[in-house]
């Protein structure tokens, strides 16, 4: 029971908590542009995730056409409104939550799974979804540099990928799973905005920690 | 086009993109337990993970009887003679890898998704696999505390989630994503074992960046 000789200094590891514990989900954005150095510093945070027999699934549409964006915009729009639909009586709660910011933030990100994933069967030959678990690595380690970078970002799962696939010409086997919203912020949420909105609260970690068996604690 | 006034000191950015860099998956590990406060540190790390419409979706089984870890063992052994299988030519090369090390790592976590996810709409209602997404989230931040305390993850997914379901009494609706071992290590890998057993070599990010449309550089 010791402290490891590879451990970072305390300055070093408070810092990465610091980042675990300040890292939110945004969608109030300024429109200042992201310098371009702190830009590509947060795609190759991205891409030094970790995949599933390093296969590297991520793709990363950057969206740099306005009505290419706008109609990323409409699409989160319409799905918005089905999500609603099928949440009953939280409905009209739902419906005054701002979900994204995708209009106001500088920098627009699709990701994607990549096409022909068929191929990788190193850790997926039981679980094929393995390939999403990679990209979210990617997109978490995309929000931590983000964050230490004073940029914030979102994820938004509001849209039905076959649309996107229409919109990006994503082919066959290919799929988008964010849209990630970049960019400055006038603050950073004090605590996950679905907190702040009373729309859920966070459960305590106990609550989710077993041994040796589903449930037992 | 500025720098963010919220962007952490450079010494703390540095800090994380020092842990983003040098994560590594581990597969070996030392005997000697993980301290109780860095171990919990690394849990909380996990629980800090963003999750869609806040559902925190992870449910964590700590492994602290033997007889259970042993039985885990089997099951990826087994998981792994079948992979090696459907690997045809590569078989052989396959099953000289180190692809977990379950017998040697002080702590063994089971990553699961929790059951009655049908209940959470939001975020969800086209991609229903965005709640892998948020658990993969909290393994990567898991990993990044880690790297930091000085401690080696894996992250093993041979397995058929079936039989571990049977095994941790994991009920239906639910589904184990993830065995997690972690430990101390003699040293980190200088880059991704993959690469430095030359199983495959990653690409630059030049190759996953496209704008606008699919494959448009």
């Amino acid at each position: 029971m010791s402290i490891s000789k590879h451990a970072f200094t305390d300055a070093e590891r408070l810092a990465v908590y610091r980042a675990i514990e300040e890292r939110r989900d945004m969608r109030h954005f300024l429109p200042t542009p992201i310098d371009k150095a702190v830009f590509e510093r947060i795609l190759m945070a991205g891409h030094h995730a970790p995949s599933v027999g390093l296969m590297q699934p991520w793709r990363i549409i950057r969206i740099t056409d306005s009505s290419i964006r706008l109609d990323i915009k409409n699409l989160v729009d319409k799905e918005r409104i089905k999500t609603a639909e099928h949440l009953a009586e939280r409905q009209q709660a739902f419906m005054q939550l701002k979900v994204e910011g995708i209009a106001q933030c500088a920098e627009l990100l699709v990701m994607t799974l990549m096409d022909q994933r068929e191929h990788h069967i190193f850790g997926r030959r039981t679980m094929p979804e393995m390939d999403l678990a990679s990209v979210s690595c990617a997109i978490q380690n995309m929000w931590l540099a983000a964050r230490a970078e004073g940029i914030g970002m979102g994820w938004v799962s509001l849209f039905e990928p076959s649309d996107l696939a229409k919109l990006l010409s994503i082919p066959q086997g290919a799929q988008a799973v964010a849209v990630l919203c970049l960019g400055h912020v006038d603050e950073f949420y004090s605590a996950p905005m679905l907190e702040l909105e009373n729309w859920r609260q966070g459960s305590p970690l106990d609550d989710v920690l077993f041994e040796n068996s589903w449930e037992n604690k």
